[in-house]
């Protein structure tokens, strides 16, 4: 069995979010609905993470993390900006229309799926106040982008600036936040309500627990209707404990910046390897635990022959996307390049042609 | 600390269901979104037990199975027929309208929460073809009910006939689904598809699990949407199999029976007890594993001191209801009706008058 | 062509609202959507009217006016507390759902289809801050009801009282409500803002106009989404004069009062003729212009043989519905009133039995 | 008072329009809701037009009618084709999305306003099938389009057979349906139906009624649910003979044709005015009653001025719309042209450079 790069939602958990789980469930009767102590818990770590407080809301998708986030943001004839390559417009299927009551997504373009701050600002002032047209809402930032780079903590700054400028509030998709969180190097605090953000999407799953997201909100006046929202959506879990108990397991010990430190140094050691060959072309440097490159004809098919996997044939020609989670093995990514190498230098070295 | 009999959902999970989240956290790579082979195994085990062809979408929470089910049912300007005292009705938020894009929940009357056939019978052929008012939809049966009574094979069948006649499919709320057919001592089909039954939310959540509830079609008409739909409700996991590991170890080696079993058992065997003592008033028979009572003056709040956990005080006075679930302790009950008793002997006996 | 009482909706429009839409059509140009002069004068006319400050949108429908009220009272998770027999629970399919986003109608009883203040109070201090529960959101009263009756001044202010008191608004539903006004000889204000209601749907189509109904504001903190609301509803006339000018038409020269006065005068005329005839039943006293009544059998269908016209069939066996309208002529009641106390005569008089 | 290029929708009405409504308001009772004469024979009158069966749904404005039709073509997760300038996407506030319970405008590209046709095939079978995507839903044309150009039956047809080719639907917005017909010479069944067109929103409003538009259904398979989408829209009219004596009086003696052939011959007229002055630019060749220009520096405002009125400041440095009516005056124009002769020989001629 071969390494696979498909995706860091394809890993099981970290041990400690599975004990957690493991004595959560055997530990006696809680109270329902979040009203269990473990819960608590979970927001009081969660303050001290991001050095304030923070209201907490605990629910198992990253997608019902967002578009909770966004419907308590955005009136439903809002228009939400988001980066037009970004997983909120293109893959969570229409669930912010859903959950906004009908708001609408404008993507915008930008470098490295990052937001181009000039669209943005003349976006927001755009149309105010016409009722003829959606009205400028909310911003939302993808941090670790859909392409695995990362915006440094200037680049947020400017965009939650235009956004506030104009009134609205930022949300950042933190399915991978623990990746930028180490990728820049700073604290939670300062990549988020230091920098602006009003709310975020701190995902938990795809970096060593089972199914845990939490929404934490930096900006209370949106807290009043999340509570209801979660029910509403369905997503107010009863037994709560199990997805505290795994929030609990990985902000405990360093976990989730363990887990992401491993992931990211899979991915730049992967990276490097990659680039020693020289018919692979890196498209956007990963920052983080994400990488896409341009192989060159025959390479894709090869190496899933190998019995390799990662996905290909969603972009352009010869684009592929690799990712590493907190539990990809270093010897894996050495055979990979091997046969990536090997594969170069059969069909693709100048002697050959 | 003594017996809590405040819900089925206050208790942690089974033992085995435990090992299997363990062991599937473990299981390395999976493919993410359901298509993995754990959760192809939960379909092939439903079609095994309900003995039939089904689909199987499996979610979180109780309320996302009911709601998602009956959003494949009904038009956005259907009659959704519910007893008005329902689940459905009183404690799901605003989300059966929320999912059902403004479908109206209409609640019936009937004696001890089941629905009169009558006044469905009436309400199905009422105004129908009609656009100034909502059209009949849907019909959703709770069994076990909301007060622990259990339809028999025949009232489900009146109900799902009478539907059937004017078109309109079924919907069980099957929170209890194994309390009601432990109960019944009938088979999962005979309760479902053979009784009219076109789409059950079947409940492990209560009864053993952790977080995990299938949405089993019989009437595979309306399986078409339920996919899309469950991941615009944000109810799709990636990491599915710690839903399906949950579902696998439940209906193995008959623990969902087991459980429910001695739940029903326990009741039974409280039941029994609080007969006993005859200032307290039965008001439904219990029929599976939730009693409601009228407890004499006093006596609720002498229980609560005692260390006694139940809820009170959301009904007319002196009503509490109690809960058991497969792991409330024969012990627990013992004391608890000594006490009861005691109390009873102290304020209550004729001695006293 | 004999009288019909079907209903105020199948009579034309008066002679100058008809003039005010011709006159208003050879106009020449004017801003569209309502930024035109006649939309001002129409804010003011309602300003003077009720003595106060008023916002006003001009839809042409009254399930429109409705619902876009409600819409701007509710969350997506509100509980809207009207009368079981109310249009607004009735007769207008799931526009209600649909336009507050989900929010959830509860039908209170009550004599004469007005609201119950017992039942009122009970429901609005309900499981308010329990997310598994709808919140009580606002109060929705029929003037003139459903049934022809029309609540007296003290009725309102209670009623209004009891949802101030648990903090929400109350919305009158005036399809009717020159009728009403005529009945209780009191000034619009006093049955409106000063009698506790925040927002009115004022009917104008029923009583002289072709269509044209206005949503008029008093408490304005309502006022903010609607201008929104009414674009996205797709009900933002481009040429708003044609509801303009109908609406200044009618509120010119007391037309509004002297169609209403006609209206009510002749159900008077009505039911003092019906009361003569002792086989006949009057069910709940005409106060307005639309009357219940019981038929003795055989007499409803030797009306409508004779050419009369008017709603049965709908309700218990021999309830008939009766309503005037503002160009009702006495003959058509003469005529029908002999014909009822024909048939009387002939089948129901004691020297037949 | 000088012309006014505003747009169509400032206009009143057509003597003949007004005519009608006058009549109908005077014609004594009415079956309300549509069930009356005139409103069956409005459905007549279409079949004749578009020669072939139809569904008729009258409403009173072009929104709703756009969005209506939607609805009935989409699920709530589906994606809507449209051009990225057209009226649907960018002036009718969020209504889409409300109506269509959440379903996603896709705005595509295309040369003067008409949809490219390669991006509307690569996206129709884009992500079929994959429950993290919207679906191709539906495809909408703007016909005359946003820019005042006009599709050929060929382009018409070559989009409607990629939409029919991936089994999506296609719908016209027709506000200015009579323009374009008369700018193509062509048959109403040439341009929708014969074309692959299955539902058209057929807007009169703008060419001559007051507030009145139909959406005519060829396909009739969306027919079903748009009688009470309607209705619960807020859109069906009580006294429905408002709305269809206009509709009659439009159709009938050709009046519909006659409107738009004024309108068009005055738009050539200033078009060729316009033409012969070298400093204006032409952007878009009007092909029906809409022209965009780019105004030399200082023109637009001297125009105002001198109390012409039309839209510009919406759009880049100079660029301005002109519109022509049913009622655009052709000395209006003439007087127009000479002002802006005028401008242009004082501060644009060679002579003065």
């Amino acid at each position: 069995m071969k390494v696979a790069f498909t995706s860091d939602n394809i890993a099981g958990a970290s041990e400690a979010v599975v004990e957690a789980i493991v004595s959560a469930a055997a530990s006696g009767d809680a109270m329902p609905y979040g009203n269990d102590d473990s819960t608590a818990l979970v927001t009081r770590m969660f303050a001290e993470l991001f050095e304030c407080e923070v209201d907490v809301f605990l629910v198992s998708t990253g997608t019902a993390a967002n578009v909770l986030s966004l419907s308590a943001m955005t009136p439903q004839w809002g228009s939400v900006f988001c980066h037009e390559e970004s997983h909120l417009l293109n893959d969570e299927s229409s669930a912010p229309e859903f959950f906004t009551g009908g708001a609408r997504l404008v993507g915008l373009g930008g470098c490295d799926a990052k937001i181009n701050p000039q669209q943005l600002r003349k976006l927001v002032n755009q149309k105010v106040g016409d009722v003829h047209s959606c009205q400028p809402a909310a911003l939302s930032l993808s941090q670790v982008t859909e392409v695995g780079s990362v915006y440094s903590l200037e680049e947020i700054k400017e965009l939650t600036e235009i956004a506030k400028s104009a009134g609205i509030p930022t949300h950042m998709d933190g399915a991978r936040f623990a990746n930028a969180i180490v990728s820049l190097g700073c604290t939670p605090a300062e990549m988020t309500w230091k920098a602006g953000v009003d709310i975020v999407s701190f995902g938990a799953t795809k970096n060593g627990a089972m199914a845990a997201e939490a929404i934490v909100v930096f900006n209370r006046t949106l807290t009043e209707s999340l509570d209801i929202r979660r029910k509403r959506g369905g997503h107010l879990h009863s037994k709560m404990r199990l997805l505290s108990s795994q929030m609990i397991a990985y902000l405990s010990n360093d976990l989730w910046r363990k887990n992401a430190s491993h992931a990211n140094d899979m991915m730049t050691f992967l990276q490097d390897g990659l680039r020693q060959i020289t018919s692979i072309k890196i498209n956007t440097p990963a920052q983080a635990n994400m990488l896409f490159c341009t192989l060159p004809e025959g390479m894709e098919q090869y190496l899933l022959e190998e019995g390799f996997a990662f996905y290909g044939g969603r972009w352009e020609t010869g684009v592929v996307r690799f990712v590493t989670s907190f539990r990809t093995p270093k010897e894996g990514i050495e055979a990979f390049i091997e046969s990536a190498q090997r594969f170069h230098d059969l069909y693709c070295s100048p002697a050959r042609n």
